[in-house]
């Protein structure tokens, strides 16, 4: 008789989780193939090229006096009540956005139960949810955006929470407002519809919709955001959700309570404050768009148009030619765990970086 | 018909949940009394009052060019494995060790289960095991520490986790490790056992044991430590587990791909390696813990003896004293959510901290 390990004791769909694979950080492709640091380019997490806001960098210089103590966030989720116009108690704090997707999965999703996500999308929704032991169905994507129709029509009597992207990550598809508002009225209210808006601040103004004025209406709705992209504090770690506040306060119950981190806090603050920062990543990002664009063009390859801080291309030897870009210190983001085998994500970067990217494909292809 | 809401379709164990409460920050104390906030002392999380290692904080200093990058901690990993001598896939880090109890807690229960922990030990435990739906079985202290025979005979055919505490907080107490290493011998081997160690380095070095070691012996077995007490990095948040590869690689799957920021992992490898800091701090905590029983001595208060950089005493009107400390600007713990209504517990402070809180004490006595 065998005897029974801890391992085995472990919940099968434990077990069965692949984790979460990153892009390949610059550290990691210098290990690999002894590439000097500073001649890689990383244009594979949506990272903003920019850096971070002076502002925010000496907000934390200031925060570093204090560090040995345990953080305090408060102010920073006073700062997002007043900058979001909410109560105080309809905003939950994440170690970055990961962290609140995973409290909304914990809160309402436990065996016996399912949640709603399209394919083609952020893979932190499938893990997020099987990890609490519940279903995840995966509806066919539409033009490699999400399928609304799709997705109400898998809803079932055990499901309680729905996975929506707007912008898509990793493709980049843009699901008008309207449409997710008449999505909103379909579903039952006990049904937790998460909105996850990463990438919202690349939108252009004309696009953008405030949807936290939503949950007034719809108290099911959740609507995450982060720090990690145009304000570039992905390294800090802090997002956040806006709920009503019941279903805040039972995200809360689950929040770790120091998860986010005092640098970050402090931050996030002065992140929030520095509109010209964000005007100007915004800029940044739009000009860069529109130089990949005309590269991909040129070299004659398929892309799927974009409103985040990168664009999403086909190529038919996708594995070949990344491994291609990374022998010249170019990091993009393959896609096969998103069943898109034959794409390549890329980040808008400075326009040197996405010079270089550009060139270094066209090698890639050619070779 | 009433709706059902979302909120009541949160699991019952989800609704049931208290937040865990922390320390007062000195900034809610200055917003609550308005006492200016370099007139406050607190002595009420644990944390080191020397602040951070100059190497730490160097090392943050330097981290903070490439902060707008996702966090690459392949080489925390490393240093970590490196100095605990294990292999680099028995680590597993966490946004604190709060993070890395959570995901032990994650992996092994689930509704049905159940785990094992002592009265008086630190709340943490008790909310990782509600939040996965399974039950939580508290064994009464024996001298205000854990009572490893009743914890034995508490185990179920249903439990997967037991959490020890050594040294434990919140009162200080002790477990010779040959009494863990027995206990370890008769808990069957497809139940895991923590013992979080998080103040494992202010113990006297004679007492000292490496746990890790045990490992091999009984895979059973996950260490935790802390970099947010003796390291003072409890504002940056790092903790992490060792253990044995197939349980690491459980967690690591649970774990959030980001969970340890940038600033963090790089503050915690310097960290590891500023041994005078760690020694300086210990002898300070060592005076301290002098200073502070020669001054309840004095008052004729009763102590429990602590191998941590804290002490726990007994006050019969412990929430009256402890409303008279905040007025005075001095922040200690009540325990009353530790079925210690009685007791205070006050985190060792510099040798002017520790005498304000004695002072502040007598008044508060006297008043």
């Amino acid at each position: 008789m065998t005897q029974t390990t801890l391992y085995q004791q472990s919940p099968a769909w434990i077990r069965s989780i692949s984790p979460y694979v990153p892009g390949k950080p610059v550290t990691e492709l210098a290990r690999d193939i002894g590439l000097p640091l500073e001649s890689i380019v990383k244009l594979a997490s949506n990272e903003n090229p920019l850096g971070i806001s002076p502002k925010a960098r000496a907000a934390v210089e200031k925060a570093m006096n204090g560090i040995e103590r345990y953080p305090d966030t408060f102010d920073l989720a006073a700062a997002l009540a007043s900058h979001l116009r909410v109560r105080h108690e309809q905003i939950v704090l994440g170690n970055g956005s990961n962290d609140v997707l995973d409290l909304a999965a914990r809160v309402f999703l436990t065996t016996g139960r399912s949640a709603v996500m399209a394919q083609h999308t952020f893979v932190v929704y499938l893990l997020a949810t099987v990890m609490t032991g519940a279903e995840c169905i995966v509806t066919p994507a539409k033009n490699y955006g999400h399928d609304l129709a799709a997705m109400r029509a898998a809803l079932r009597p055990d499901t309680r929470v729905v996975w929506i992207a707007n912008p898509n990550n990793p493709t980049g598809t843009f699901l008008p407002y309207d449409d997710i508002k008449a999505f909103l009225r379909g579903v039952p209210a006990d049904v937790a519809v998460v909105i996850d808006e990463a990438y919202n601040e690349y939108l252009p103004p004309d696009l953008r919709v405030d949807t936290v004025r939503w949950i007034d209406e719809f108290p099911n709705l959740i609507v995450t955001r982060t720090f990690s992209k145009v304000y570039g504090l992905a390294g800090l770690r802090v997002g956040y959700a806006v709920a009503a506040p019941e279903v805040a306060d039972l995200m809360n119950r689950v929040r770790q309570p120091f998860n986010v981190n005092n640098l970050a806090a402090a931050a996030a603050i002065a992140a929030l404050d520095d509109k010209a920062f964000v005007d100007q990543s915004h800029e940044l990002n739009r000009r860069g768009m529109r130089q990949i664009e005309a590269g991909l063009k040129e070299l004659g390859l398929e892309w799927i148009p974009s409103r985040g801080n990168f664009i999403t291309f086909r190529v038919a030897d996708a594995a070949g030619v990344n491994q291609r870009l990374l022998r010249q210190g170019v990091i993009v983001r393959p896609l096969v765990g998103y069943e898109m085998p034959q794409h390549l994500r890329v980040t808008i970067g400075l326009e040197q970086e996405n010079e270089r990217f550009l060139a270094a494909l066209k090698n890639a292809l050619n070779s």
